[in-house]
């Protein structure tokens, strides 16, 4: 497998397009994003688990329940959500965007992202549906930029990989930053690819893959109402189409665990307000079950991501986070490093403190990219959970808290 | 019911002192508190649900499993949890303050509090007790301040009330403020009474109000390991001992939340970084459940919170706390308002927005005490839930996100 350029543009016969149609005041922010396959795809998605739903959530699951669509819109600065009308205008941004490219209002995934509560007015996205139609082309970083809120970076990816001697390539994009806490899947991620597989296996890969990816990332703790992971495959790779498990099932499995976690640790670390990534990875569980629960709780802490902001080894708040996070957590089996491109170090074992160098902790921890080592002592499962620090006044007492 | 002055030495019998023994490297900071009983009394307490748990919850739980106790004492600055001898440090503590008081070491209530995982010296504590027993007197107000962590402010308050005939009263001190999340209890909280009741009908009066009172307040989603809530009843109000339920135990009961209320709002009040009290009222649940996790749910969301620093009526960051928060939630009857002493305002009925004054809606949002009001139109059961704004950076972000 190779990393390549392209993003959403990647993968053989889709184009791309992301321009700012007025939803947003800021002009010179993109606010509607268009992914469009030359070829109807096979399509799956997940979704939030948010029981407040944003409408676009309802119009892309009716869509796609047969199983395969052509394009995804995606227009940001409103949710589209909680509002009277929300479906209506759901429905309206598929027809017009139908319309505009020749295919069936059936075959569109549609999503919104913003603020919610307040009425999406149809008419910018209908003013700029030319213009965005107009303009599809090797465009990936554009609809990356479309889709973006208070994201400081795009997130785009691309690898290409093998099956059954054909060149298959994917791409993804994602949107961040806050309201992430996933519970299913959560976050916007549109994936594309040229690899031929079924609706029901596209499903089925897409499902598995995001319980150790994108359910493994939180940024605020807040399970957005809106978000949700699709994947179009157009099969125009023209390899044997995938229908089954397998060797090939599982290459392309790799393929998409690839784009997930790159988009994962980046979102976390564009979280809002971050300044690093925060990983934490826990080995040594019961059950695969614990491991994430563990992973997930010490990511998820306050205290432990503002002492992550203020580079401080503070591990007892790890201790802490893991004391009500896990069921069944025995203290005494405990160990705790911290780790970084700047070397790594054991601050914990066996549940109590040991001396180490304060010097040489916070110089690891000073590093934008960290990771907080588990080991529960008690099994063979491990897991692994991606956030980011917590910044600033709340912050400003808790970073410090120990000197 | 009276509110009176006296903190914890209000109840008749009752002494306290704090000082600084050198535990904390600030002089001017009281890190060593002691509450003082003349005759031994009723003990009842609950106990952090953090698996991990300091040292000094387990030598309590083993004082006072006889139902009685006549003295608590409480370290700031170390939280003695998560060292090799933190069981032994705490067994230290009581045998020294009992040896200076003349009492049994298995009549002490022992707490610490502050950091995780660094050893407990008691050399300060050993060579403070002296002074620390010399000043017992009507000093509940340096008892409070030789708790408290990063709190800004002491919380104490006191009340009298009637018990067949007799006059008695209760009082109580606590500290918070950061790593509050109860579940089952948490914080640091010492109330007294002279009240006669009996140690079972101590620990029902206690274990059933902080369901609704500690449990319902969170500052920052992170559940303590040291926090507890103990009370201690001497009888020398001299009422006919309160051994059942009935007319005596709701007065009782009645005290205690008033007591318990006032310090839970003001925790939340001063949280960590805080500028602000939020409150949120949930009525209209099929469930006291439902009520509950609701109230929680909106004052735990960081983005909920953040719009509050702002003093931004976005209400749709509630509705979406009540989407992940609530089981079968119906966004179509939920109703929301915010209210403050400017006045009140609805902002969303029947799970959509309508139009309302953003002038009118930031006057009583600018308020220190704020009151989220959602009814859920489905049941006629209430919660409420204590909370504070989340303050800077991450809060820079999303306390503007809608302007």
């Amino acid at each position: 497998m190779n990393i390549i350029s392209g993003g959403v543009c990647a993968a053989k016969g889709f184009k791309a397009n992301g321009i700012h149609c007025g939803i947003r005041k800021n002009k010179s922010k993109r606010d509607l994003s268009l992914i469009y396959s030359e070829k109807r795809a096979a399509a799956a998605a997940v979704y939030t688990t948010n029981l407040v739903k944003g409408a676009p959530i309802a119009v892309t699951k009716s869509n796609i329940a047969d199983g395969y669509a052509q394009l995804a819109i995606c227009n940001s600065g409103n949710a589209n959500t909680c509002n009277y009308n929300g479906v209506e205008i759901a429905e309206q941004m598929c027809s017009l965007i139908a319309d505009a490219t020749g295919i069936s209002s059936k075959d569109v995934v549609v999503a919104s992202t913003g603020v919610i509560g307040e009425v999406l007015d149809i008419t910018p996205i209908k003013e700029g549906i030319p213009a965005l139609v107009e303009g599809l082309g090797d465009n990936s970083d554009l609809a990356a930029e479309g889709i973006m809120t208070t994201d400081t970076v795009k997130k785009e990816i691309a690898v290409s990989f093998n099956i059954g001697g054909k060149e298959c390539r994917m791409g993804g994009i994602a949107k961040g930053s806050g309201m992430i806490h996933p519970n299913m899947a959560t976050m916007l991620v549109f994936i594309t690819t040229d690899c031929a597989i079924s609706p029901d296996m596209l499903q089925k890969a897409l499902s598995t893959d995001i319980q150790d990816t994108f359910n493994m990332t939180s940024v605020d703790g807040d399970t957005s109402t809106n978000d949700m992971v699709s994947i179009l495959a157009n099969g125009m790779a023209e390899n044997e189409m995938i229908t089954s498990e397998g060797e090939e099932f599982n290459e392309f499995m790799k393929a998409l665990n690839t784009i997930t976690v790159y988009l994962c640790r980046n979102i976390a670390a564009d979280g809002e307000g971050a300044t690093k990534l925060v990983e934490c990875k826990v080995e040594g569980a019961v059950s695969k079950e614990q491991a994430k629960l563990a992973a997930k709780s010490v990511i998820c802490s306050s205290l432990v991501k503002a002492a992550m902001f203020g580079s401080d080894a503070n591990w007892g708040r790890v201790l802490c986070a893991l004391g009500y996070g896990v069921k069944d957590l025995n203290p005494n089996t405990v160990d705790v490093s911290f780790k970084s491109a700047k070397g790594e170090i054991p601050v914990c074992v066996k549940g109590a403190g040991i001396p180490f160098s304060e010097e040489l902790a916070k110089e690891i921890l000073l590093e934008n990219e960290v990771e907080i080592l588990v080991n529960l002592g008690v099994g063979e499962y491990s897991s692994c959970a991606w956030g980011c620090d917590l910044t600033y006044d709340y912050v400003k007492i808790n970073g410090d808290y120990r000197t």
